[in-house]
């Protein structure tokens, strides 16, 4: 069996001197590697990691290190391309939105101002359609940041507008549909039910065969609780990271062999 | 002799998982730091360093972990009126900005439009006026971030609004007068007159006894441009981090007798 993970938190360039860092250690994405290398049925781990991220030390486990969540997906797809992966524990911290523009709040303004009244919005003005001009004004820049090097300091403020990334899980069952998907959910204080709805949802769509949904709050250097949902709606609760990298491997093990006797 | 040193990059927080982080691996810190502790005359290194930096493995150097500005901030004002300090050295890739507000793009351009029609300011309308009212709607969220905890990933831009740090460089003179103080000063990719005015800018706004300028076009793993600028109007110029090291001990150490000498 081969199996790949994911683990760390991927990193986005402002320019050349800043960038913005999901945290995440890959403690856990280290300890599951591990769990992996250590099981008898498992020939090679590829562990896709941050550049910071810890590593599993286990010697059958290749180490791949990525910075963007573009490069994420560009080594996703060049080594789910070239061989057969059994299992995909997608534990990484992706960056949700990545810098578009960057620049000082007194040209952001002027702009705003500038396309308002090129485009004649100004004129029998609800506020409704004056937000939407305004809205429209905003994310026209979007397409791509324009200043790189380093952003100069001498203004008082910046205004980094952000897009949205691409949802990397959702392209895993797309490049090999029979892999064994494990997605993670990270909130941050909220009931256990609507862990539980977002934790589902994210399974759903992803077409996810296990998610493990955790909460910020819960997550100390010795515990660490975590739901690991099923596409029954069940789910098993785990109270340390050690609980959750054997859970996740003997749960995702199961499925492989079940898909292979099923194939 | 009492050295103090920083060293590495300053991180800001977004909200408890993103962060906003100064790439700096403080390598150059950390062999001034070596390079000042192997000296005869010093007595003391106090290393003020990132949470990711490299530090020195001489043992006569005390180590102290800051994350931001503000915390940097502190532990010199702590550090600087509990001891008397030679020499400061300060090498860390501070944050010029600190993320002061995030809202989605909908938000801000609602807030916009709310503010230009209670305040009245779409009639009779100049594009400089209209740019004005458009700024001080932007910034006046500056005050500090109201949303912390992780911020939702469910929309398509996100608007981070950043505002200028306090100069920490400004302060060190104030909490000592005697105190040898060296800057440094970062540009990327401009003409080396340009390089040099900046830095003695640097140097006479801060009363810096010398500037590090550096640019990052000449940063390599091997080679490490720097210009040590003194306030004589001459400079040195220096090609390697360990010529730089050097340079800076011995340039300081020199002072620092000269003004003992003096007293």
């Amino acid at each position: 069996m081969k199996i790949l993970i994911t683990s760390g938190g991927t990193t986005e360039a402002i320019d050349d001197v800043r960038k913005i860092t999901n945290m995440s250690t890959g403690t856990l994405g280290s300890l599951i590697a591990q769990e992996f290398a250590a099981h008898v049925e498992v020939d090679k781990v590829i562990y896709v990691c941050a550049q910071g991220a810890l590593v599993p030390s286990a010697s059958c486990v290749d180490i791949i290190r990525v910075t963007s969540v573009e490069d994420l997906q560009d080594t996703l797809t060049k080594v789910m391309t070239a061989e057969k992966i059994d299992a995909v524990i997608h534990a990484m911290a992706v960056s949700d939105y990545t810098p578009s523009n960057l620049t000082t709040a007194e040209d952001m303004a002027a702009a705003i101002a500038k396309d308002l009244l090129e485009q004649d919005r100004l004129k029998a003005v609800d506020i409704n359609s004056l937000a939407d001009a305004i809205l429209e004004s905003i994310i026209k820049s979007d397409s791509g940041m324009k200043s790189r090097g380093k952003v100069s300091s001498n203004f008082d403020h910046l205004i980094l507008s952000m897009k949205k990334t691409p949802k990397i899980i959702s392209f895993i069952k797309q490049l090999q549909p029979s892999t064994v998907l494990v997605g993670f959910k990270l909130l941050d204080g909220v009931p256990e039910q609507e862990l539980l709805r977002v934790g589902y949802e994210l399974l759903e769509k992803n077409h996810c065969d296990f998610v493990l949904a955790n909460d910020l709050q819960k997550i100390q250097k010795s515990n660490h609780v975590g739901l690991l949902l099923k596409p029954d709606q069940s789910y098993d609760t785990l109270n340390t990271k050690e609980e959750i990298a054997q859970a996740i491997v003997q749960n995702v093990i199961l499925k492989i062999r079940a898909g292979e006797h099923h194939a």
